[in-house]
C-alpha cells in the first residue's frame, strides 16, 4: 500500500451526526443490526465522554505516529482522528501536544488501535480518547502510511467520513450512506424503548410485556 | 442439562447477609478461608459500591440473556443476579431496560461472567455491575438455560442462595449454610485487625507486633 | 538466590526525585531515551496520583507478602515500594494494614507487579498503588525473599535506590547514577515543548513547525 | 472449605467410559447439548492422545501440589486426575515422578487448570496431558486441600466420579448419571454423521441434504 | 449489513496463486510492504501445510455457522474459506463434515478468526486449517450473514477473490488486482536471498555484506 | 542508555554448559532455588530441541532487528543469543538468513522476547528458537541497541555469559558465577530422583516415601 492522503472526503450530515451522539453506542449498534462495534478492549481514558463525528482514517505503523501529524491538517471540526495499525502496537502514540493541536483544529476526539499517553493532561482538557491501552512509550516519524483511506481499527473496518459513535460503553462505526437511516431506526428504538422502560419501572415484568412465556414453554423451560 | 427454572430457594437471614456486606470481599474471603473469590477479571462497572445479597443464580447462552428476563420474576428484594455461561462470551448481556426492571423488583446489582452495556446510565441510576467486560454487543432470546440451579461464575461455584459480597476488591461467594459463621469469623478478624492497625499507624512495626524476627531468621533471611 | 535484606543504600538527592515527579512519566521516559517503562499492564487503583522516590527493591514469592513487612522497616520517607515476583502472580499482597504501616513510616506509594486489595480504603487515604490486578487474594509469610537487592518489575529491572516516577500514564525507572541528567533532559523538553504548545494552540501546524512536508515527500507519501 | 479427601466414589460402567472415549469430545460434548466442555485455553502436550476415564477430583492451592500425592492412592486403574486451583496460578505442578507414580497405579491421565513440566519425559512415557499451561515452575507441599469432592476446572464444575473424555479438541466433562444416556446419543450422532458423511463426499450439498435453502431465503438471504 | 451470498467474484490468475504459496508467508508479506498480515494468534492445526488459494470470504456470526454451508456452494477448486465473525467468538464453527465437503468441492484450506474442531480428523485428511483457537463447542445455524463480500479477518480487511497465502508462520493477505506485482517482488526478493544465504552460510556478516558498519556508527554504536 | 557492543564477556566452562543441557530446565530451575525462569509464554519452534549455552545478550527495539546482525559477529561457537525488548513486540525479528548466519558462527539456538519468522526453515535446519509469538512481520534497521549488556527477558534479567538452558518445558537462566555449583545440586538432584522414581514405577507411594501422611494429618486432612 503506497503512503496517500487524501484531501478530500465525504461526510454525513452534521445534525445527523449530532443526533446519533445522543442515541449513543448500544442504541446505534443495536438500529443497525449489531454490526460496527469495536472490540471491547477499546475503552475510554476518562468516563462521561459521549461523542460523534466524521471519521478521518489513519493508518499507522507500529511505533510511528507521523500521519497524525499528517492527518491533522485535513481536519474540518467535528471530526474525530481513527487511527489503525499496521501490525499490533501498544505505544502511546498520541499525547498532549498532538491533542493540543488536534483540539485547535477543531477535531472532536481520538478512537485509537494502540497506546495513548499524556492521560492526566487529556482529561483535564476534555479531549475523550477510546484505545487500545495506557502508555507513555512515545514514537519515532519514520515511515509514512495514509490518511483517509479505508482502515482496520480494533477489528472493524472504518472508511473515511463513517460516522464514529463514542461513549461509555464503547465504539460504533456507521457507514456514511446509511447514516439517516441508522438516526432514524435508532430514535424509533429509542422511543419504543421509552415506552417500555415506563413500563418496567412500574413493575411490569419483561416475560409479560414481550410475551415471552410462551416461547419459552415451546422452547423447553419448566419451573420448578 | 434441560432449562429449568426454580422458584423457591432457601436465603441466608438477611441480618447475617447486611453484615457481609460491611465486612467486605478481602475480609470475608480470608475469614473463610480464601475460598470463594471469583476471578480478578471480575470488576465494578463504576467505584465505590459495596453490596452484598442473595444469589439469584443465572445458566446462560452466548449472547443470549433470555434467562435473564425468566430471573426477575423469581427475585426477592436484596437478591443479586449471579450470571454464568455455558461457553465464553463477551456480549453485552444486560443494559439500562433490564436494569430498569430489576431495580423496581428489588434486585441490588449483578454479576455477570460476560459483557453489559448502558454503563453510563446503569452509574447515574446506581445500579452497581461486577462484569467481565464492558460491551454494546446485544443478544438475542433463542435457548433457554437455567434459574437458581448451581452455576460457574467466573471460576467459582455458586448455588442459588449463597451469599455475594462485592465491592471495589471484587466479589465473593460465601456459602448459604457457612454465612453466619463466615460473618462471626469475619467480625472478629476486623476486630483484631482494629487493634493492630491503631498500632501501625503508631509506628510500630507488624515485624514486632506479630514476631516475625525469629522466624524470619530460621528461614535463612539475613540483613547486611 | 539467597534471602538477603540491605539495610542501607544510596538515594538520589531529594530535590532531584521531587522534580522529576513534577516532570511526569511520559516526559522523562522520552528524555532519558525512552528506556526504564514498567508494562503498561500496570496501572494505578485510582486517578491522578503523581509521585516519585527512591525504589526500595522486594523480591517476593507468588502468594507471599513476608518480604513487604521486612522492607518496612528499612524505608526512608519518600521511599516507593517496587515489588517484583520470583513467578507470575496475581494474589492481592497488599492491603490496608500494610498500607497504614507503610504510611506510617513516610513511604509514598507501591508499584506491585501482582494483586493489591482494600483498594476502596487506599483510595480514601490516598495511598497510590500501580499493580498488575486488583484482587482479595490474601496470602502467607512463609518464604523470605529480598529487600533492596535489583528487581524485574514489569519487565524493568530495578536497582535500589532508581528514581520511579509514575502516575496516570504508568511507571517510569530512572537509574540513581543519571537521575539528575535524566531531570535537566526532561526540563529542557518541557521547555521546548512549552512553546511547541503554544504555537499548536494558536492553530499552526506541526507539519510546519517541525518541517516535515519535506521528509513526508521524500518518504513518498502524495496527497489526492 | 476443610481439607478432605474422601476414599470412595462411584463411576460409571467402564464398557461406557471406553466407548465414550471413541465418540471423542466434539461428538460427547454437542450430543449432551453443549455442557461440560473446558475451556479451550485447556491444550493437549501431545497430539493424538485421546482418552477416557472417571474423574478423581483434586482440589489445590496456587503453587502446591501436595494434594496430587494425596490422590494417587485413592485412584482406581483408568481413573483421570481433575485438579482444579483456588485461584488462578501457572506453576508446573506435575512432572515426571508424579506421572510415573501416577502410570504404576493406572491412572489414565492428567486434567490440570494450571501447569505441568518434564513434558518431553511425559510425552516419551506417553502420559496424556490437558493443562493450561507448560511451565518447569515447581511446587511445595505445604497446605492441604481436597481430593473427590466438586470443583471447578477450567470453567467447569467436575464431580468425582463424573466421565472425563479428552482429546486433541480439548476435554469434556459428562455427568456420572447421564453417562450411559450420553453414550447412546453419542453414538446414534455419529451413526447419523456418518451417512451424510458419505454424502458430502460424494459431493452433495449440506444446503441440500438438511433442506436449508428455503430457510435461508425466510431468513433475508439473497444471492446476487 | 443484509444478508447476500455474491456467487460469481474474480480471481487472480491461477499460475500466480501457486507461485505465490511457493514464496511463502514471510517472502510475499514483505514483498508487499509489510502489509496483509493477519494477527499472529491465527495458528495452523498441524504443521508444515503450505497453500494460497482465492479468498472465499464469509462473514458468520458468533456461535453460528450457518454461511459456511452456503459457501461451500460457491467455491472453485482451489478457493481458500475465510470467515470474519461480527463479533469476537471462539466456538468450534467447523469440524469434519464441513471439511469432507469443503474437500469434495476442492476448497483448498479454511482461515477462520473463530474455533475449529474434529482436529484430528482434519489433520488425518490434510485439510488445512488456521484458526484463533481449537474448540470443541458446536454452532448453530440461526442467522445468515454474507458470502463473498469484503470482511475483516483476524484484524486485516480481505476482499473476495485476494489471494491468501498461508503457512507455518501465519497467512497473509494479497490483493487481487496486484497479486502479479507481489508475486514479482517476491520473487526478486527469494532470487536475492538466495545469493546472501549462500554468502553468510560461508562466514559472511551480513554487517559487511550490507554495509552496515558505518550506519551503526553515525547511529552512535560504539564497541568496547 | 547509550548503544553499546561489548566484545569480550566471560562465559562458564563448557563442561558445565554441556552438562547443564543434559540435566534439563525443570531440574536445573528447582535445584537453583526456583529462580531464573522464564515467562512461561516463552515455547519452542519445534519439539525435542534441549540445549544450554552462553548467554549472548541483545537488547533490542521493537520492529528493529539491527542489533541482531551486530550480535553474531561477536558469538563464540555455543553461545545463545537472548534477546530482550525495550518494549513490548510481536514481529517477526529473526528469520533463516540470520539463522543461516547465526549457524555459520556456531550459534546454538535464539532465546527471543518477540516474534519469530520462516519458522518451517529453521526448522528443517534444527535451529532451535523459543520466542513469544510466531510472526511473518519483517523488521527495520534504524536505531541501535545493546550487545553484552544486562537484559531483562521475558521477566528474567539476564547477564552476558549467563547459561541458559532451555528444552521443552521453557528457558532457564543460570548465573555464570554459580553454575558449576547449580550444576552439581541439580546432579543431586537427579540422582535421587532415579531412587525415588524406580520406587514410584514400583507402585510405592510418595506419602510414604516422604513421609507425607503426619504431616498432612497435622494440616488437617482428614479422610472419609
Amino acid at each position: 500500500m503506497k503512503p496517500v492522503a487524501v484531501r478530500e472526503i465525504e461526510r454525513a450530515q452534521q445534525a445527523v451526526i449530532d443526533s446519533l451522539a445522543e442515541q449513543g453506542v448500544a442504541t446505534v449498534h443495536e438500529a443497525q443490526g449489531r454490526f460496527g462495534l469495536l472490540q471491547p478492549y477499546m475503552r475510554p481514558i476518562y468516563p462521561g465522554a459521549r461523542i460523534a463525528g466524521s471519521a478521518l482514517t489513519v493508518l499507522a505503523h507500529p511505533g510511528d505516529n507521523w500521519m497524525l501529524h499528517v492527518a491533522i491538517e485535513l481536519a474540518r471540526p467535528g471530526d474525530i482522528l481513527v487511527v489503525g495499525l499496521s501490525a499490533q502496537n501498544s505505544d502511546g502514540m498520541f499525547g498532549d501536544l498532538l491533542a493540543t493541536s488536534a483540539k485547535a483544529h477543531g477535531i472532536a476526539g481520538l478512537v485509537i488501535d494502540a497506546g495513548v499517553r499524556d492521560t492526566a493532561h487529556l482529561t483535564a482538557m476534555t479531549f475523550p480518547v477510546w484505545s487500545k491501552v495506557i502508555s507513555a512509550k512515545g514514537t519515532v516519524k519514520a515511515t509514512p502510511g495514509c490518511v483517509n483511506k479505508p482502515v482496520v481499527c480494533a477489528g472493524c473496518l472504518v472508511n473515511p467520513g463513517d460516522v464514529v459513535v463514542a461513549d461509555d460503553d464503547g465504539v460504533c462505526i456507521v457507514p456514511r450512506e446509511t447514516a439517516a437511516q441508522a438516526l432514524k431506526l435508532s430514535q424509533a428504538r429509542t422511543e419504543n424503548e421509552k415506552k417500555t422502560r415506563a413500563r418496567l419501572a412500574a413493575g411490569e415484568l419483561s416475560l409479560d410485556i414481550f410475551e415471552m412465556r410462551e416461547k419459552l414453554a415451546e422452547a423447553g423451560l419448566r419451573y420448578e
